[in-house]
């Protein structure tokens, strides 16, 4: 049977839509707790998975300033903490799962083991974090360096943070904990490990400072495409957040990087797919319509064209609009660390043409994933279609205005997706790697398969 | 008019006092999210000014094991993140101040600013930070180092640190923000500064991703007692954490760093003293009498040796009981980096004896600051006495078990407090910096008068 899973993407003040912030019906109050509480109810409220949020560690910067961004209101000019943003929606939550992105590249190992492991305790154990390596110099600036390391080596040590924090988080066997008040034995001291990691420059002694979690750890999300990327996703992913233009390519990335996971001998059907996708629903198709034709009213192409910039670490502003791409995209391949991203642009050129303003223009409304526009039940339709083509287990659904595109979702999409027996009618169980079915880690496989244990 | 500030130090499964877990009324549930709500509304009934979150980074070690402190559960044994438990409390409380311990020395600079100032945010303006430089060798072991850095080196980074953060926290002017949604402009880019720090090994770029909060950064705290922690303490710091063991030292300290304050032009009366106080309230004083002798029941002498051993690096568990420590006193003061606790060691000596025995058991049972026993009106009268002696102007209440300690201050201490006209009866404001009193930042007064801007 088909069930569909959802994740609500929630970043402001743009989300994958750049004009977000200035759409009529989104709110304002985006520093304020009561923003994320009310978007937190209404996801429960529609039995989503999880709220999943991004994270942006720096101002972006193009062509050495970030004052297009700034003054236009860009992905990143304004992002809290994420952790401390679903602490909050964990305190008017039971069930919702909580997906922090978080980089392995500038957090210290020992936080993100201790940051994590604390959220999944204090919420009964419904954390996920999206790992996340670093791309951008911005955020190296922000962390005494001046630019992040290669593509490849980034993931190097992403391997070894992984075995780092899975390590500390099972650092107390399950039954280590006796709370004896009378004879006053706290817990059993031959049951809490000290971890004593020290590889590839990561070096952390532990144990951690708790026994594990009621979901053991955090589940695992993972959002690599690149064949770097892929076989670190086969290795530790338990859910794959994804970013493909159309359901072709989600569906060979996903076979791809199953393939990879039961090739170590992890059960592929334990891994979910989570593509974006950018949802305007409508009460009728003309609604809908005439939503999705607003949204290019609001996208500043200055912005669109720097953002773009930014995301081949190219500098585009300077071509005229309707520069064909197809010179430079040799070059990307060549010098880009991103490779993945690549094949995403490309794709997206095949299908919307070969302008520097077309594609810009896409970029900003949807960051090229695909778009599911009209009632309901055409969304519905869009969804299961994708989930019963192989192309996705669940979403992740990139909103256009918060935290009304939610709101809609809630009331409109979910009913019909239950009415149609796709979707939950009532959270499977207490912990999100119950609602999720992605069952408890299995990330020593990959060890035992190589021999290292 | 006296008006005495309390900050509620929150900590499990020990407080200052090393039974706490097995005290009979102490809850078991401390990991999870209830236990802190508890904890949260019970202070802010009793109009406190804030929760303050010690941390510590690492299970405790002595002589080469952790093995003891994990059996009878100490200090640091389990400790989750300061900063998500901080965030639970903010959800279910309206006024009350959220204060965490985090460390300069471990924590990234940039993430410093950027929780913190999450926080802040998501709470209104009610967060402190208590600045600590993190003395232990087992924390440094978590962060790929071997040992911490030398005393007074700590402190020079920390101050570094502090100049990059308190720069990233007014990096966006207070008008910055435009939401124009008709226009499009979404921020003043002219408003919105890059910090460039790059000194004493802290280099961050900037700006921070978000405008300053509605106290205009969270309100800093700061514990160190030693020479250079004052000087650190005067720049910095807008309310003060000591541990003290009596009114004496306690006055002296105070109006030691209140005349360095003053001397680069600060206003003492801004910064607020909190000592440290351990309370033990019955109903009657024969009741307060008989609790706080059951507390040496659930102290275990062995584990008393090992903390001590652990607070003064230096092996204690093997002397035999009555040993006096004179002998070993000079060779710490010149070893020692942590002098200003020798000094409490020293006054605590004096106090209470010279064997590492009575030492170790009052430290395990008080960690060596003023205990309190007694009626609501003993309580009170002490409180008062200590503020009125110009000793304190609040204090942090370390408990001996929770929520119960509590408990009983808000439902018995608090009114009569009240009844006294020295205690508030509502909030002041809404944010910490309102009810603490302490105004907005002035901590480019030591810059200026180092000639430094």
């Amino acid at each position: 049977m088909t069930n569909i899973h959802l994740a609500a993407y929630i970043l402001s003040p743009t989300s994958h839509y750049i004009g977000s912030w200035r759409h009529p019906l989104s709110a304002r109050n985006m520093l304020d707790r009561a923003f994320f509480e009310d978007i937190g109810r209404t996801l429960e409220e529609g039995l989503f998975d999880l709220a999943f949020l991004p994270d942006i560690l720096a101002i972006p910067e193009s062509g050495g300033s970030s004052d297009d961004f700034i003054s236009r209101g860009s992905r990143g000019v304004i992002n809290l903490d994420p952790t401390q943003i679903l602490a909050v929606i964990a305190g008017v939550t039971r069930h919702l799962g909580l997906g922090a992105t978080l980089s392995s590249t500038f957090y210290p190992p020992y936080l993100l083991a201790r940051i994590l492991g604390s959220l999944d305790h204090l919420s009964g154990g419904r954390v996920a974090w999206n790992i996340v390596t670093t791309a951008d110099d911005m955020s190296a600036r922000n962390f005494g360096q001046e630019a992040v390391s290669e593509h490849d080596s980034r993931y190097d040590r992403a391997d070894h943070v992984l075995e780092a924090i899975t390590r500390l988080w099972q650092s107390w066997d399950g039954d280590a904990l006796l709370l004896d008040k009378e004879t006053g034995a706290f817990a059993d001291s031959t049951k809490v490990h000290r971890v004593d990691y020290d590889a590839g420059g990561i070096s952390v002694r532990g144990p951690l400072q708790f026994p594990p979690t009621p979901q053991r750890h955090p589940v695992l999300f993972q959002a690599g495409a690149s064949g770097r990327g892929r076989d670190f996703a086969a290795r530790w992913g338990e859910a794959i957040f994804l970013i493909q233009s159309n359901k072709d390519d989600l569906r060979a990335i996903r076979n791809d990087i199953r393939a990879r996971a039961a090739a170590i001998g992890r059960d592929p059907d334990r891994i979910k797919f989570f593509p974006a996708v950018q949802i305007v629903v409508g009460e009728t198709r003309a609604v809908a319509k005439a939503r999705q034709q607003a949204l290019q009213d609001w996208t500043d192409p200055a912005v669109a064209r720097a953002l773009i910039s930014q995301y081949l670490r190219k500098d585009l502003t300077k071509l005229s609009s309707d520069t064909s791409l197809d010179h430079l995209l040799e070059e990307f391949a060549v010098k880009n660390g991103a490779t993945s991203s690549i094949k995403v642009i490309l794709a997206a050129l095949t299908e919307h043409g070969q302008t520097v303003e077309a594609v810009a223009q896409r970029y900003a409304e949807t960051h090229l994933a695909p778009q599911f526009v009209g009632t309901p039940a055409d969304i519905a339709d869009s969804l299961q279609d994708f989930v019963e083509a192989g192309a996705a287990d669940g979403f992740v659904i990139t909103p256009t205005h918060l935290p009304g595109t939610f709101d809609d979702i809630a009331r409109g999409v979910i009913p019909e997706l239950q009415a149609r027996g796709v979707y939950r009618t009532s959270y499977e169980g207490t912990t999100l790697r119950d609602n999720l079915g992605v069952g408890l880690p299995d990330h020593t496989l990959w060890e035992r398969s190589h021999g290292k244990l």
